[in-house]
């Protein structure tokens, strides 16, 4: 019987289930794993520049691939540096396994006192702080049942697309163990709907969106994250019913299609939008997510008992729970049945779907030259082109981007739910790897001046990786949308300034030759990115650059400082912006 | 009777304890507390440019102050960020409070999906992953009873020289409670020994230390952490005892006492010292941390017998254990009974202590030129002066400073314990405050290149702050700490090369104007430091720039990039590394 190392294992599975690339930070208790990543000619190490970044650059990595993503840190120290990012996966459904070198099994079960170490023997602290946000965690002490437990931990992972939690003792990376169970891939696919009660709840809805006279279609978050964007297309088509998206559906349905109309976020939506969802008579939502920023602070005004929900592993129609009916399994049965009535409900969509279009506002008067958020974010809409990838911050660019209608084939990718300030300066490098191993378009990134700042770092991990992403910086001098929550002019809201032409010539390695770099490691180091700032002030300059044809090829990585005015915000987010303002109230 | 805010009120007791600078990132469910920050005129918000630099921060104000630290960030995102800063400052036994906004009462109540949640209504998993590496905690539900759990954890913080938590929910901040306790500061004094018990104890350790003829006293982390360092310092001058210290003590004992003979650190320590301490017939320690790094991975040589520890709740001698009886009110009784064998004791002393000295090698051969690890050290060691702080980060750093003899009155501060990479640049920003605060002397910084990618951008910090500490960075191509462990030649120990001399620049105004910063906000803006890059490639740079007046005088934030050989490290460290690599060994 063939034999196999418990790391060569835990890397073999990753592989088999789609993942190239690995992220994280060395440390001493992870170095016996490393060594096998690097050893590997089927992944490839990603070196982060903290681990922070690497969680947040595993989830970009994820939400691209449509795969587990791995990360790996070491004991202590290095998980929990990392263990925000990981919650906002958790919290955004994002499979992400993170795999932390821990002490050997022997220091452990003598609670020495090691560095790394909490000082009072308390080795299952981390472990225990972890499983707070793990869908699933395990924590291998021996050769046996090693295999299982991986095994077990990432189907979880890939099923419940949440992340999961592996410690692996340094004494048992290279401890062998069977390699037959490789021969099997795990199944990660969502277990088939009770044939008796599904057919039952298809009839229902059926009859529910059958008798409505202007039934919508909504699409969300878990549609992306439980892969039914093509069962959810199906059911769009056959049905040709209208469909909107909220913000954390975006671009889940390609927004030229012939039957999209936008975006739908309660009450801060446009009022073209709004009347069409708000008057619709059934309201059936795809992979439904329901948080503050998704709906417009929970306020759709579709009453419950005309609302179809169809979620991951359950259904609701009106105020019926259907537990255990998933939607992977009903989508393409409701579409089939709905799709009798398809020409005559089209012939309704195309009466009242409104034009969803990058439209520039004419005569800003005393704003002509500048670049403001209601030009910016159309602007930016007509720039982008098929494949590529849209990585927005949470606050002014999250919002913003909402009002751009982008390419079909391209991806928007926002934490909208979590929100955890810098994410998308981390999660731009998982993107831009994951765009070149599947040969997608441009990785343009879109944060501002203070975001930045919390993370800025991992920009040196994409040029010593030879990623060339656009990096659009929104210089507005400090947190806008804290500003448009509370304390427009308090001081807590500014931030260091910063010369952002240096950024790219920082993170590269000197021009001058100061540092030899002689050594064997860098034997096979990728070839750094050549780079490129660019500093953009008015709308006319804004123009030029996009429709520049050296700028648009991506040959180098780019960033392009957009200076904008301090207080301007997208309408969307100033809308938002009051509604927290107002949950927050406290006088 | 008189009200004040629930968060005026953690504000006055935060500067009763003595803190006057307040760290942190703003969130939505922060913002109300930091009006009150801001409002304050006796305490300063520091902005930080992320919330795990900002506890590193914490921990490096708190070190310095010898007071509660306050660190404040906002629900999910924030705290978690923050986590691993905590984690530290628990571990190395540093008080520093976190005070986490969180949403309203009710909005936690109703289980909301709100942002920054993990979507699943589960409002206390933050707070439980912070209950592990906090030493208490406090969830604020009401006005009634809030001052007395602000009170009882900010106590036990201070008392037991650990983090805890507070959980300030948006509509509380403002509510009104009585201010009368305030009238009373808190008693953080450790409570007195029991007074029978305590006398029996002193006569047994008198007893065991007359006995000996070659007593010597090892001072270790406790001592500063538990503020026993002038009973320390009585106990050696009446005893007249030699003393040495751990890499934790060091600083404790000015390092030009005439009893002190240096670092002792098991069999990584010189052979000198190792040969006095490990011949001694009873080992006295003070307030022992005996952590892997701190005693050369576990290698005392001293039989337990003759060993006497004093804690800070407890005391060991022999193989006899004394619960209660802590140092504080023990020293001074011991020093006084050991007082009378003084002149006996100091004789011995002055003929067996080894000199401890900045001594720089000789004729290097072919590394004349060189900035060797061996010379880099003492070299330093003459460039201190009184009450100077220097910071190493984990690694090269801490280990190459134990080699130098600082200063009487200067602070070494390290993480040697929990040892999280780039923990010394968030760290520096904080003592940087404290000693602006207190007059104290130069801040001075060491880390390599490697580490400081983390945290760099809390230097944007410091310049906006106007601090002017002198950042030392070993430029050495990677994490030579880690190559020393394991994998010299491994990729994943390389880092993305940066170009250092930009970095000061990156991180200040842009000198073009190009943001005109012209808000109200900005009308009591800090001068922000002048600043300055220098490049140091030979033993005769350094050496000249060390010697150099207006470099000394440390009027601007100065980035000093010592180019180092990749592969070199300080004895210590090697020695180090050596049994940490065997510990770790998994073939």
């Amino acid at each position: 019987m063939s034999e196999i190392k418990i790391g060569d294992y835990i890397i073999k599975r990753l592989v088999q289930l789609g993942t190239r690339s690995i992220q994280g930070v060395p440390g001493d208790f992870n170095m016996a794993f490393l060594d096998l990543i690097e050893d590997s000619e089927d992944v490839v190490w990603v070196g982060n520049a903290n681990e922070l970044n690497a969680a947040y650059s595993a989830d970009g990595y994820s939400r691209i691939k449509g795969t587990v993503a791995a990360l790996v840190t070491t004991f202590g120290v290095g998980e929990l540096s990392a263990i925000n990012g990981v919650a906002g996966a958790f919290s955004e459904r994002v499979p992400v396994v993170h795999i932390v070198g821990v002490p050997s099994t022997s220091a452990q079960g003598a609670h020495s006192l090691l560095h790394h170490t909490l000082g009072d023997g308390r080795f299952g602290a981390f472990a225990n702080m972890s499983k707070e946000i793990s869908q699933a965690s395990t924590l291998l002490q021996s050769p046996d049942g090693a295999a299982q437990e991986v095994d077990r931990v990432l189907t979880i992972a890939a099923r419940d697309a949440r992340p999961v939690y592996i410690a692996l003792p340094t004494d048992l990376v290279h401890k062998k163990i069977s390699s037959k169970g490789l021969a099997t891939p795990l199944s990660v696919e969502v277990p088939a709907n009770d044939e008796k009660a599904e057919k039952y709840v298809l009839n229902v809805a059926t009859k529910h969106i059958e008798d409505a006279k202007r039934a919508v279609i909504l699409v969300d978050a878990c549609a992306i994250r439980h892969h039914c964007i093509q069962e959810t297309k199906d059911l769009i088509e056959k049905s040709g019913l209208p469909v909107f998206s909220t913000p954390m559906g975006k671009t889940a349905i390609d927004e030229d299609h012939a039957q999209y109309g936008g975006i739908y976020v309660g009450s801060i939506t446009s009022n073209e939008v709004r009347q069409i969802v708000e008057r619709s008579d059934v309201l059936i939502t795809v992979g439904a997510l329901k948080s503050d920023f998704n709906t417009g602070n929970f306020t759709y005004r579709t009453p419950k008992e005309s609302t179809v929900e169809l979620h991951t592993d359950h259904t609701t129609i009106g105020y019926s729970h259907y537990p255990g009916i998933g939607m992977k399994g009903l989508l393409p049965k409701l579409a089939e049945r709905l799709s009798r009535s398809r020409e005559k409900r089209l012939k309704v969509t195309k009466q009242i779907l409104p034009k969803f279009d990058n439209i520039l506002p004419q005569d800003e008067g005393e704003d002509k030259e500048t670049i403001t958020q209601a030009y910016f974010w159309p602007r930016m809409g007509k720039f982008f082109r098929p494949k590529d990838q849209i990585i927005v911050e949470t606050g002014t660019s999250s919002f913003g981007m909402l009002e751009a209608k982008l390419p079909r084939s391209s991806m928007f990718v926002a934490q909208i739910l979590w929100g955890s300030i810098g994410w998308s300066v981390g999660a731009t490098l998982g993107v831009a790897l994951a765009a070149r191993e599947e040969k997608l378009g441009k990785t343009c990134l879109f944060v501002g001046d203070g975001s930045l700042q919390l993370t800025a770092q991992e920009i040196g991990t994409m040029i010593r990786q030879g990623l060339k992403p656009f990096l659009f910086v929104l210089s507005n001098d400090g947190y806008e949308i804290e500003r448009q929550i509370h304390g427009p002019e308090r001081v807590y809201n500014n931030i260091a300034p910063w010369n952002h032409s240096l950024l790219l010539d920082l993170m590269s390695a000197p021009t001058s030759e100061d540092v030899t770099r002689v050594s064997a490691s860098h034997k096979c180091d990728p070839k750094p990115s050549k780079k490129k700032y660019y500093a953009v002030r008015t709308k006319n300059e804004l123009d030029q650059l996009l429709d520049d044809p050296t700028f648009n090829a991506g040959k180098e990585i780019q960033l392009i400082e957009v200076f904008m005015k301090r207080g301007d915000a997208p309408t969307a987010l100033k809308r938002q912006a009051q509604a927290t303002s107002c949950a927050n109230k406290y006088e």
